[in-house]
């Protein structure tokens, strides 16, 4: 791609994957002209925006995308902060800033950072251990660089081997009743906005998020705290270059404190169903807070509920096609979301399913029914299928 | 663009302007691919769907863009209707059907239908008139073929020259009260749903569509009388194939009697608001009509209200920058929709805006001030600009 300085893109997306592709979707009514790049050319995000292809962390890759850009921001954490800080004293504009980046990509300092600014974080116990736990009670063990959906985190019984190798810590398991996340946007004037708390759902097995419902089904005293920590945290991320949307992971333990758990500075998981529950989606709001654009209306119109479609532990790896539409368009007010990934994977995301409903259950049950009745077809059935 | 029978496309749009743009942007996330025929390959649609370039009515192009896909739609109903029933008659899929396209596109045919079937349509006073108006009160004169926003109909006062050359024919003036239209939806399985009527504000000077607020201004008899006559237009068109989106245009006269004036077999300038108003929008509503999916929920979540962005009177015709979208983004609830057009023209539709309030009429005040903020600036300005 060769790129003039006279027609720049206006934003430039570190990773097409299905964050990016949703970014760009936000982007064309907007006019707003997406430049993505990633690994693969035909990443979820390829039919709406241009690509470059290159990895992540190329420094060559990440210049060329960089500046054809007016701003550049990311959909994934996992790239090369330390190059990015030179693009940006050069006077390309990176936002959230790289040094931001560079501390939320290592939760170690990412959590250190949160415990001195005083908020409620569970203790670090270690870091970089190995053999047997020592520990007469659970604990949680944690990759510092590159987890995501639930890979990197591991619970650790007393006396039995720490799984995970490379750089790790170690803190103290919470005992969990419910998992909360609060979406926060901080734009470039210092405008900061938040979505109503969400209640995330986890599946065991897979150790991700399955689904999402908003309102969080919590007292609203925890609600209001949910958003009073979460604000917090933006606020001791903002001198370091907070812009966009920030997905703040919060505990509720059984007696009803909340903890933070980490966070993710960019459109999340968690944040999906705002397309149809809230005034202005993640997606959106953090086209606008990067692009230093007023921020929009986060009020809830409706109780909502997300649900993952992932590719089924059984599926044969390659390509497919979308079965059940039609049993899925007759849930009443559910909209489907396909990434349009060219190929299937156990476990891999390939969608989600929003349901709206008078009330967060029935939300919950119309998303997980239309979810249920789409299939990714790959015509080559395993032998136990 | 080759296309191998193992690779079709879900859905071919003949005309790639906004229409076709929003619709293959609601079919995305749906994982519907998309294939549209243009004249312009930098049309409005180019950047969210394939294009084979070509004209409308080109027999070759429509076969080719037919035959690649699985059912074949229209975001315009000036094309070939002949030569789409010799394809039909192949076995290809096309919807509506082409002898509904043939009977909606010569304004005259299509008014006898419904004055046959009953429908309260003006009377039809004379065929392809020229000269002075020998009629003692004002008289509508209109073009049987090729009509669109404003063009092709004209109010001629007693005396006046008829204006309008070609096949066109004279119709009784209504004295018209309020513009009224009403979407309906009708599947290929035979459901049919309808939105709430909207109301229509004309700009006079354009004479076009300026504005569009839901729910309309009107007796709840009124609104609900509405319904029943555009429910009663997709009945009678019913058996001659319709499938997709109906938008009806009705007009209510100063004492308070409606009146069916046209039809649009398709998305509907006056149902763009359905996106943001609706659970589910006229785009992704027509989609599922003709790919045989069940019907979205048309229940209203808001008072809402669209403002059209036309070119402005005095701008050069070329290439622009969009101004004022900090301005646009600060009014609260509101939706910018740009086009994607690479040229703006004078009264040229480069975009809407819809805004959601708790009332109708601050919805169309936020739309309109957002709409009056945003500028298409050629940076070479007339003399007199």
């Amino acid at each position: 791609m060769a790129c003039g300085s006279d027609t720049p893109f206006d934003l430039g997306i570190i990773g097409g994957g299905q964050l990016g592709r949703m970014l760009a979707l936000a982007a064309i009514p907007l006019g707003i002209r997406c430049l993505v790049l990633d690994p693969d050319s035909n990443c979820s995000a390829a039919s709406v925006a241009e690509v470059i292809n290159g990895p992540l962390d190329s420094a060559d890759h990440l210049r060329r995308l960089i500046e054809c850009s007016r701003v550049t921001t990311f959909e994934i954490e996992h790239t090369n902060p330390h190059f990015l800080r030179t693009l940006e004293s050069e006077g390309n504009r990176i936002l959230p800033a790289p040094s931001l980046l560079g501390l939320v990509a290592d939760k170690l300092r990412q959590k250190r950072h949160f415990a001195e600014k005083g908020l409620p974080v569970p203790a670090i116990l270690a870091e970089d251990v190995a053999g047997p736990s020592p520990y007469a009670v659970p604990v949680i063990q944690k990759a510092r660089f590159g987890g995501y959906d639930g890979r990197g985190v591991a619970r650790v019984e007393p006396g039995a081997e720490f799984p995970l190798p490379g750089k790790t810590f170690v803190e103290e398991a919470i005992p969990i009743e419910v998992e909360l996340a609060v979406l926060v946007a901080r734009n470039t004037a210092g405008e900061v906005r938040h979505w109503d708390p969400v209640e995330m759902v986890f599946d065991p097995r897979l150790n991700l998020v399955s689904s999402v419902v908003t309102p969080a089904r919590v007292p609203a005293g925890t609600a209001a705290r949910a958003i009073d920590l979460a604000r917090g945290v933006a606020e001791s991320l903002a001198p370091l270059g907070l812009a966009g949307v920030l997905a703040v992971e919060l505990f509720m333990d059984t007696a009803g404190y909340l903890w933070v758990n980490e966070v993710a500075p960019r459109p999340h998981n968690s944040g999906h169903l705002t397309i149809e529950s809230s005034r202005c989606s993640q997606f959106e709001q953090h086209l606008r807070a990067v692009l230093g654009l007023p921020l929009g209306d986060t009020t809830s119109m409706s109780e909502a509920a997300m649900v993952n479609l992932v590719g089924p532990d059984r599926c044969e790896p390659g390509r497919y096609t979308v079965g059940g539409r039609a049993e899925a368009c007759a849930v009443p007010d559910v909209h489907i979301h396909l990434y349009g990934k060219r190929a299937v994977r156990p476990g891999r995301k390939m969608g989600h399913v929003t349901a709206r409903a008078p009330s967060a259950e029935e939300a919950l049950h119309r998303a997980r029914l239309a979810a249920g009745a789409l299939t990714f077809d790959t015509g080559i059935e395993g032998e136990n299928a």
